[in-house]
């Protein structure tokens, strides 16, 4: 991916006493940086969706633990403390991001590790692991985009769901991850981009990036999926996901199961893309994935002025919903595809993790 | 249903040279009335859904031509070649609408037939033959909600797309009929509805008619349906149509097709309901029926003041799609049930049309 079409989503800055992040939730009206440099507006920055998408959080959680620990003031023994509840302040901005928490412990295990080494080996060490960590989100979209790309060798086009592309990760992104390293190899996927109601994702983001990159893109109303796949204008959907269960059910943003019916009616194949942080190998399937409800007035108004219905009417918001394994046609992760029965195929290649979440 | 609660939605003004419509492109917002007498302003009615439903919109038509016919100031010889060019313009508004084109002919054999008896006749026939409509239009909607109810002996919910009740016809509607049929009866059913992007019809329209019919309606986004109809929420889909085939394949509100596709893999009953009249006998099969396509604009921008894209994002907007009958449970009209194989079905209950259909 071209680095001059598409903005860096999260770097520290180069004082090392701030992260710079482009704010998501200006977008696609405005290409705006924030430069965060104290603990509050980091926190805002999470809370409030400046910065969105599981691995996205993580990295920035990690970036903005190292340049807070930077502006440390204190005696040494109260450094180890001041960065414990520093983590424990960000993570309560998104208390479910599971992501969130551990790159936040990874941070704070660094820095007990460094503390004998004194303050400025440490704060350099925590730069350093931020950074690793942001390397290895890279490394990981990488090696997804690179197995997803090899399963559309004779796909011209796809059709995605709200938006798991570089800015919810760090580069390529897990669905569409394939479409930018296409791009960068020369060869050009059309994309179909689900708005994603309600609080269009697809729409906002997933066409911001694919038009910044050059890739050949068409925004659709989630609705008319059916009739665009009956068209013939669907090669492959390329989705990403929430949490996958040991059986292979796959929570996803909302309408992700809708469009795998319709693409297992259509005949077109239905790729779930995600790290394999994502398989909850204590989950043995989808029953056991809580759907989080919304507010109706996301339905009713967000990100519009005028409201869509009269005062009053009852809205049911989930964010999400969970995709019957039977209708995966394949699970993309860093380490290899797996195919049905999911079972039998994530134990292979992760037996480890497969053999621990069974205890 | 009550008219206390729900507005009259198309009339002829008392002077006979000017319609009066419910502008139901300001609902839910503001109950606007507006009075149309000219060609142009008719038009534009149709085309930007300030009056919308395939039996309004044939009423309206009916209406509109007769209000115009009677501004007409030129010779006897050019009066129906003069309905004919307004039969052809209002009838290019919406290529899709069946009933728009069917109601316009039945305009014009009336002039037609009317014409040797002197202009002041035409006139008055045409204005009876517009209100005979209209009163056809409330016996036929009442007739497809008694039939559809029975359908419905044992559901408690049902799911709806779009708008296809009272406002869409004349009164009850033609999918939401036995709804507000069963509310008359004293008997509840509760109501999904789709919001129906991107003019969301469902939000604006559908339920402000069950909302002000004090029918319990919920609104779900369009791509929620899969996860509401597998949690058990839905005993029946209950869909209007703009043009069925001979063999039962449906044009309907773009959405439907896939609504049907997800209501087969879950095992609930799909019924289409409408008036024969949106049974297009000559038609042999969904292939043949064209789909009309809108503006991108509608899906970045409509109805609200804030684009939800970057400039320039390509968009494909088509209005409906075409549901196939191997989806269809039932097709619901005034006549009778349908049931597959809908080529037999349709035959047995209209044979006289199904036979000249073939011709």
């Amino acid at each position: 991916m071209d680095s001059n079409t598409l903005p860096e989503n999260i770097r520290l800055h180069s004082n090392g006493r701030a992260v710079v992040i482009l704010d998501q939730s200006a977008l696609p009206g405005e290409t705006r940086y924030l430069q965060l440099q104290d603990e509050e507006a980091c926190y805002h920055a999470i809370r409030s969706l400046q910065v969105r998408g599981a691995p996205a959080i993580g990295i920035f959680a990690a970036f903005a633990l190292a340049a807070l620990a930077r502006q440390f003031q204190g005696e040494a023994a109260d450094f180890l403390p001041h960065c414990r509840r520093l983590a424990d302040y960000l993570e309560g901005a998104r208390p479910t991001a599971v992501n969130l928490h551990k790159m936040l412990r990874r941070m704070l295990a660094c820095a007990q590790q460094h503390q004998p080494l004194g303050l400025e080996k440490t704060l350099a060490a925590m730069e350093a692991e931020a950074q690793a960590i942001q390397a290895e989100d890279i490394a990981m979209c990488r090696a997804i985009s690179e197995h997803g790309l090899g399963l559309l060798s004779t796909i011209e086009s796809v059709l995605t769901h709200c938006n798991a592309g570089p800015l919810a990760t760090s580069r390529y992104g897990t669905a569409l991850g394939p479409v930018f390293l296409a791009k960068e190899q020369g060869r050009e996927l059309q994309v179909y981009c689900d708005e994603t109601r309600p609080l269009l994702q697809g729409a906002r983001l997933t066409t911001y990036e694919l038009q910044r990159a050059g890739v050949p893109c068409t925004l659709i109303c989630d609705n008319m999926a059916s009739l665009v796949m009956r068209e013939g204008r669907v090669g492959a959907c390329l989705v990403g996901c929430d949490r996958i269960a040991r059986n292979g059910d796959t929570a996803n943003k909302i309408g992700t199961s809708g469009l795998a019916i319709l693409a297992k009616h259509y005949g077109i194949p239905f790729y779930v893309l995600g790290p394999s942080s994502t398989i909850d190998f204590s989950c043995p399937d989808g029953s056991g994935i809580p759907i989080e409800l919304r507010e109706g007035s996301e339905i009713r108004e967000a990100f519009f002025r005028t409201p869509s219905t009269a005062a009053g009417v009852a809205c049911y918001n989930p964010a999400f919903d969970v995709t019957d394994q039977s209708l995966i046609t394949a699970i993309v992760t860093e380490r290899g595809i797996a195919y049905p029965p999911y079972g039998e195929s994530l134990a292979r290649l992760f037996p480890i993790e497969f053999q621990e979440g069974k205890a």
